[in-house]
């Protein structure tokens, strides 16, 4: 019986909830009304932090965020090896562990949605066996791109398929050519090797360029006009396979 | 030059903005701040309706809409022709329309997103040529249906396919089998096909039954135990490629 079951039977469930809280691609507005209202009544709040920068989640959040909101920072260092982010990660979930057993709930900011590539995924590996967990979704920020681009992702029958940009080419290659609507993510400095193939493909004419969708520093782009550098926040639509008349 | 372009140029635009809005997968607070904002302040609001019955974008925006909005109701026929469906979309862009010449903002109603399989393209394809079209985007079922059966979609350099469920056999097939995470949209009717399919595939044990995700009525099953019947807004997640662990 897991830690989180002996404490429901023996009717002294005291611990806190752990929300895994999407925020959405980055427009404030575009939280949800549960999410805002998690984040407005937080005692604590948790998210990760990348090697010490600020974190995108939070600075969605900041205007929600109440003075005095107890913050538990993870902060996850850039490195090749998994270890160093590991320990990040279990020390994390030791300090949320340690605020759930104390009676508080925790939320957990997300950036687009917890379990859509977030890193939500590596807490709710850690604590959902031995604490209630309950994940908000958000906007992704596929269909966030979509949406600022013009263009619909999937319709009616077609297929739609979402391929991270650090792939090997090869695989990239063949996994765009035999889908329909595809979306890369983690362009980045992928931008190069994905550009080729989607040249090598004939679909360039198709593709279109998203960075920091819905933030103020927005670019949509047709893909060959895109610039020569990509920030870790963008995105390649393409849609080939949609077929917006009916 | 558009007729929008025009307007524009000429300094006279004084015609109405479409929005095209997401409400989320159901649950009334999993709508965006942005979203609900908008259909609070609507003067007109429009949805389709499926032969005659009652609208589900309406019913989750429902405590949202206020007195005295004007609602343009599209009535789509069910039918195996496209032309009936064509025919009330036209009706209703051309209402939509007389609407927004007449300077009023029009705020289309759409369940989960409005680009991600939604009927809102088929206005987009009719209107965006000639008006001015918002597109706020919304949270998905995909991510809604992962969050409730506590599956993380995907991660880091995962690929996710997204299958709808009337594809035919031999395709669904050949695509779930050369896939990595898999979500099957529109599962309805073709739910015996499916499962036929996902149990000759062996990954029957990995497969989770969601139907009506975050509302009152919702069902969260093992595909396995998953009921004889689907309703049309049900899904299957196929995860057997996500690893949660960091
Ligand atoms: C680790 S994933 C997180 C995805 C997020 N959980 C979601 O639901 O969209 C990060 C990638 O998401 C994409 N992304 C996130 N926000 C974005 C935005 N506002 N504009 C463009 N791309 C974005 C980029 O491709 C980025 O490399
Ligand atoms: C025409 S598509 C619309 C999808 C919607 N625009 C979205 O963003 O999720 C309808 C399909 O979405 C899925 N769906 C929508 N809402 C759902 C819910 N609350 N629970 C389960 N599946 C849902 C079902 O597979 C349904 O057949």
């Amino acid at each position: 019986m897991t830690e989180r079951l002996r404490r429901e039977f023996s009717g002294q469930d005291e611990a806190g909830v752990l929300y895994g809280v999407g925020l959405g691609p980055g427009a404030p507005d575009l939280i949800t009304l549960r999410a805002a209202r998690l984040i407005e009544g937080a005692q604590v709040i948790a998210y990760p932090t990348l090697a010490g920068a600020d974190s995108f989640a939070r600075s969605i959040a900041a205007d929600l965020i109440k003075d005095g909101t107890r913050e538990i920072v993870m902060d996850v260092p850039m490195s090749v090896e998994r270890q160093p982010a590991q320990d990040a990660y279990d020390k994390g979930a030791a300090e949320i562990a340690a605020a759930l057993d104390a009676g508080h709930d925790v939320v957990c900011l997300c950036e687009g949605d917890p379990f859509f590539y977030g890193s939500f995924m590596y807490l709710f590996a850690r604590l959902s066996e031995n604490y209630r967990v309950e994940v908000v979704p958000g906007v992704t920020s596929i269909t966030a791109c979509a949406a600022r681009a013009g263009m619909p992702l999937a319709a009616r029958n077609e297929r739609l398929t979402v391929l991270p940009g650090p792939l090997p080419e090869d695989e990239l290659r063949a996994r765009i050519a035999g889908a329909e609507s595809v979306v890369i993510m983690k362009v980045g400095r992928h931008l190069a090797k994905i550009r080729a193939i989607i040249d090598d493909l004939g679909l360039t004419e198709t593709a279109v360029y998203v960075e920091r969708a819905t933030l103020p520093q927005e670019v949509v782009l047709p893909l060959a006009e895109a610039p020569e550098k990509a920030p870790y926040f963008s995105m390649i639509l393409l849609t080939k396979g949609a077929d917006p008349w009916l």
